[in-house]
C-alpha cells in the first residue's frame, strides 16, 4: 500500500514508504518464547530480523520437502549448545551437518564422560594474563568463559585409539564423513548415562539417525592432530575429497534446500558452496552471527552477497541475525519448535 | 571448590579452576522465556551473561529498597521498545529515567496519534543511497529499517506549542525535567486510546506515576530544537543544570540503588555519573548494548571500569551483555518479571 | 565503462559490472602516510573507504568556501587524539566543533599541567574487577587502557572556580559556548608549557582562532557536575538554549558544509541536526567509528540514512570508515594534510 | 615506578598506577608511516595497540633465529592484500604461511591474468538484493564491494587442469601443501606479466622461495571444488594429513617461532594449534582482526586465552588490533619494514 499525504496545499505521492505500523513489542510475565518472537514481530532493528529469522527456521522445518543443512562454527559444543543441535538432528531437523573437528572433539569429551565447566576470563588475583599462565600450570584449557581440563584430551585420545581408529585403519583411505560416522558410533557405544539425549550428543545422535556430518577442516582441531599422530604408525589415511560426492549428491537431489548457519568460518562457506556445483541453490537461509559484515570476510557476510554467486536462489528468503549466536540459537529454535510442533 | 588432579604419577593442584559443568542449554517448544533464561544458565559466553543479567535485573525489581535508575539510549522507543518501558515505569519498577530528546520526541508522536512504519534499508529499485534520496523526496525519515513521515515533526511542533510550551513560559526558566514533565502530561491529556498501556507510552506513564525525566542533550534532538524556536519569540528558556539537584538527591536518599542502562550514549553516562558527587555507589548494574569495548568509549566499556571512578560499589553485582539490545531487552524483562511476579 | 563478456556461444551482457581492476596493495619501508592512503585506493572494504575518506577530507580542508563542522565523541582527548584537533584548529581547518564535556573536563586537566597515563585494563596479580577495585583506593580512574589520578579532578575544580565561573556568574545565564570559550581562555592563560602546541589543547586553540565549541549535554560530565555545584551557591547558571542560534548561523551563513564526525553519540548527531533547520545540508561527510550500524542507533548509522532526514545533500560526498578511531583519525589527518599542503 | 600522592593530610599509596604520561599524538603532512606508529605510541586504546603491534612484529622480522609463520584468512587477497603477502615472502619474511583455497584460488586467477574489481554493495537502481540479483544473472560474484565476473573460475580450471593437476595424478595420493606448491610453480610459469611482482602473487612467490603454504579447509573453496572434480576422473586424490609432519617439524626445529595472523578462522587456528604437538610455543604474535572477542568464537579470541592452552609461551609478546585489517595489515608491514631495513 503506498501512500498520499496531503497537507493544505502541499502534496506529497509515496511509493517508497508503505504503511505498516510498528505496534512496540510486551515484554509479559509467564510468556512463551514463541510469544516472544511474536512480539520480535512488532519493533524493528534486530528484533524485525530475529522474528523473520524464527520464520523462515519454522518453514524450513515444518515442510516434509526441504533438505536441512545445518553449518555449526566453532565453540557452540563447549559453551553448551550441543543439546540443542543433538535433540534436533533426533527429531528429523537436520540432513547434513557441517561442523568443526573443535565441535567433534568437544562433543566427544563429553560423550565419554568429560565436562567443560563455567570459568572465568580471568580469575581472583590474577590479570587475564597471569589467569591464563596459572590455567597453563594447571593444565586447564580456556575458551573464552570455559574451562576444559587437559587430562579429558589423553581420554579421548585413548577413545580414538581404542574405539575408532583400528576399524578405520583396515579401510584404507576414508572419507572425514567416514571417520565423524565412526566417532558417531563409538560416541553411542561407550555412552551409559541415563538420560540419553544429555549423554550421547551430536555425533552420535547423527549416526544413530543416519545424518551425515561433514568436516572439511578437520586437521585443524584436536581430532585431527590425533588422526595424524595414529596415521604415522599405521595404515590410516583421510582422503580430503572424497565425502564431497555424498553432500553434493544431498544438494542435487533435494527438492528444496534450506541452510541453517550459526557462526561462519568453514562450516558456513561449506554449506553454501555446495551449490555452487548444483543447478539449484538454497530455497531458505538463516544465519546467526556476531561477525561484522563490514570487514568484507565471508563469516560476517550477508546472504544477498551468495545470491550474486548463485548459493541462494534469487526468491529464497533468508535473515542474518547479527547478535550472540549462544543467546539466539535457543530462542530461534525454540520458537521456531512452538510454532511446528 | 579447587581440584586435584592425579594421573599416575603426576599431579596436579588447581585453583583457578573450579568445578562448575556446563549442563548445555535446551530450547523446548512452549517453554516460558524464564525458563529459556535458565537454560542460558547451563551454557558460556554470551548465555551466561544473559542468564547473570536477568537474576541482577530479577533482584533489582524484587527488593523494595533498590531505587531503579534507568538509562534508555537513542532508537530504543521509535524501535518498538516504548511498551515495555511504559509498563516497568507503570509498575513501579522504575524510579530515575535517563534518556534522549529523540526518545521522547517518537514518544510524543505516537502519544499523538502518529506511527513509526517497518521500513527497508533499501527498496525495491533503488540503492540505499537512492532508496534515501527517494525517501527525502517523499518526506520519510528513516532509522535503519523504521520509516517516519514528516508531517508527524509538524503534528508534534503542534502539540508542544498547544499544550507543553505556554505554561512554562510563564515559569521563568524551568529544568529539563519539568520540560519532559509538562510534556508527559500533555502526552496522558491528548491520549484518545482505548488502549491506554499502548497510547499513552514513556513520559505519560512517567508523568502520572511521579517518575523523573532527565534528559540532559535536550538540544540535540528534534525536541530541543522545537524549544529553541519557541524561545525565540518567547520567554521560554531551559536552564541546563536545574535538574542536577533532583537525580542527585534521589541518588543521596537511595538505601540502595540498581541501574539498568540499554544502549550506551549521554543515558548510560549520566545514570552512572551521578553517583560521582554521592557517598555511595550503584549495588547493582546491567548494561545491554552491542558497542564494542574496545574502542575505548564509554558506551561500550565494561561496567568493572565504573568501578574505578567510584560509580558502583566495589562489591556490586553487574553483567554487561553485547548483543542486539531490541532482542535483550525483551527477553530480560520478561525474564526477570517471570522470576518476581 | 560498461561491459560484454562472449565466450563461444554464450553472450553476457554486464550493467552492473563494471571494469576497475583492484591492483593490490603496497606497504614499503618509508613511504609517506599519503602515499599509504594511495595504496590503500587500490584495495577493497574498509581500505578503499579508508582512501575514499581521504579524498573526502583532503577536498573539505582545500576548498576554502567550506564550513569545516567537527564531530569529537568521548573518550578521544583522554586516549590522545587531542594535540591533533587542536593543530586543525589553528592551521583554520575547523569553523565549529563539537564535543563533550568530557573531552573538555581532560582537556583543560592536561592544559593546566595534568598528564593521563597509559595504564592497562588489568594489572599485576589482579582480575578486571580487582585491578578496578585497587584503582579505586587508590582514587585512579580509568578510561580503558587510560589513567587519570583523582587529584586532578582537584586542580581542574579550582581552576574553574578561579579562572572560568567568577565571570561568568556576572554575566547572568550564559549560553554553553559561553562557558567553553571562557574555558578556553583560562586554559590558554594558565599554560605556561613551551611547546604550546602540545600544552594549551582543543580549547585554548579553539578560544584563540574564535572557534565555537558547541557542547550539548555539558551537563552529562565533571565540567557539568563543576558547573552545577558552583551554580548552587552563586548566581551562575547556563541556559540550554541559547547557543543554539550561533551554530544555526553557521550552517544558514555556509556556501558550503562539510562535516567531520569522530565517534558517534550527541557530537555525530548535533553536527547533522543542525541541518534540519537550515535550508541547506551537508556537501561532504567524513565519519570515524568503531560502532556497528547492524544496532540501529545514531552512533553507527550510515550516513546515506542522514539523506533520508535531509541532513546530507542528495549529491554529497560521504565515507564512512568502520574502524578504531584513535588508528583511522591520525591517519586520515596526515594523508588529507599531505594532499592539500 | 609507583606514585605516592600527598594531598595536605591526605596520603595514598599507589601501586596499581604507574607513570607513563600520554604524549597526544601529531599528524603532519609528509610524515612516514612509521613516523605515524611512533605517534600511535603515544596514544591509548587501538593506536597503543598497533604500535606495539609494529613493535613486536619489526622484532620478529629483525631477529633471523626466529621462524615466522603467517595466517592469512579468506577475503584478504581478493580485497587486494596479495602483493603485500608476495613481497614479505619474497624478502624473506614468511617461513610457512597457512591460508585458505578462497585466497589461493583468487591468487592464482590473478596470476593467469584474471582480475578483481572495484565494485559497490549495491549498484545505481537496484537493493541491495536486486543488485545481487542482477551480479548472478550477469554472472559476476561479489565478495563486500569487490566482483570477480564468472569466467574467472572457468579459465582457473583449465589452468589446474593443463598445468596442475596431471602432474599431481601421477604421484598417487598428494599432500595439500603439495598441491600448493604445484600450484604456485604453475602461477609462476604462466605469468608474462613485466611486472613480476604484480604478476605472480601469493602462491608463486611461495614456491620460488621454498616457502610451504598449508591450507588445511582446501576442500572449502572453488580451488577444492576442482580438486574434487578432477579427483572424480582420475587417479588424483589428496591425504589430508600428509602435510602435517611438515609444519610440525617446522615448530619443533624453530630457534625462537612468531605468528602473525591476520583475520581468524582456520588459518589463525592452524597457526597456533601447531605448537599443541610442540615441546616449545610461540614467542611472539601478532592478530590483526575485527571479529569480537565477546562471542567466544576463536577467530577474535584473546592472544592471552592462547596461552591457557600452551600455544603462546608464557613469556611472548604478542598484540591483538581489533580493526579492519585491509587498513592495518599495509600500515603494521610499512612501519615494521620502516624499522628493520
Amino acid at each position: 500500500m503506498t501512500d498520499d499525504h496531503e497537507d493544505g496545499d502541499h502534496h506529497v505521492h509515496r511509493e517508497a514508504f508503505h504503511h505498516d505500523p510498528i505496534a512496540h513489542a510486551e515484554a509479559r510475565s509467564g510468556m512463551t518464547v514463541g510469544e516472544l518472537a511474536d512480539e520480535y514481530g512488532s519493533a524493528g532493528v534486530g528484533a524485525a530480523t530475529l522474528h523473520e529469522a524464527v520464520d523462515v527456521y519454522a518453514e524450513m522445518l515444518g515442510d516434509d520437502d526441504v533438505t536441512n543443512f545445518f553449518g555449526l562454527a566453532g565453540a557452540m559444543v563447549p559453551t553448551g549448545m550441543r543439546r540443542i543441535v543433538a535433540d534436533l538432528i533426533r527429531d528429523g531437523h537436520v540432513d547434513a551437518l557441517v561442523t568443526t573437528g573443535a565441535n567433534l572433539t568437544h562433543d566427544a569429551i563429553e560423550a565419554i564422560g568429560g565436562k567443560h565447566h563455567h570459568g572465568e576470563e580471568t580469575a581472583e588475583g590474577k590479570t587475564m594474563r597471569e589467569h591464563d599462565e596459572q590455567l597453563r600450570d594447571e593444565e586447564v584449557d580456556r575458551i573464552y568463559n570455559v574451562y576444559l581440563p587437559q587430562e579429558h584430551f589423553a581420554l579421548f585420545e585413548n577413545h580414538l585409539r581404542e574405539r575408532v581408529f583400528p576399524t578405520l585403519a583396515e579401510e584404507g583411505a576414508v572419507s572425514i564423513q567416514r571417520l565423524t560416522e565412526e566417532l558417531g558410533r563409538a560416541n553411542a557405544e561407550v555412552n551409559e548415562s541415563e538420560d540419553v539425549a544429555e549423554g550421547q550428543g551430536v555425533a552420535a545422535a547423527a549416526y544413530e539417525n543416519d545424518v551425515p556430518i561433514y568436516c572439511p577442516a578437520v586437521q585443524d582441531s584436536v581430532l585431527g592432530l590425533q588422526a595424524w599422530m595414529y596415521s604415522q604408525t599405521s595404515e590410516f589415511t583421510l582422503d580430503a575429497l572424497a565425502d564431497m560426492t555424498t553432500i553434493t549428491d544431498q544438494a542435487f537431489e533435494a527438492e528444496k534446500a534450506g541452510a541453517m548457519v550459526v557462526g561462519g568460518g568453514v562450516p558456513k562457506n561449506y554449506v553454501l558452496q555446495t551449490m555452487l556445483v548444483s543447478p539449484d541453490a538454497y530455497d531458505y537461509a538463516v544465519q546467526l552471527t556476531m561477525d561484522p559484515p563490514q570487514t568484507g570476510g565471508l563469516s560476517g557476510a550477508t546472504l544477498d552477497e551468495a545470491r550474486s554467486w548463485g548459493k541462494l536462489e534469487k526468491a529464497a528468503r533468508n535473515a542474518s541475525v547479527y547478535a550472540d549466536a549462544t543467546i539466539t540459537l535457543p530462542l530461534v529454535v525454540a520458537a521456531a519448535r512452538e510454532r511446528v510442533e
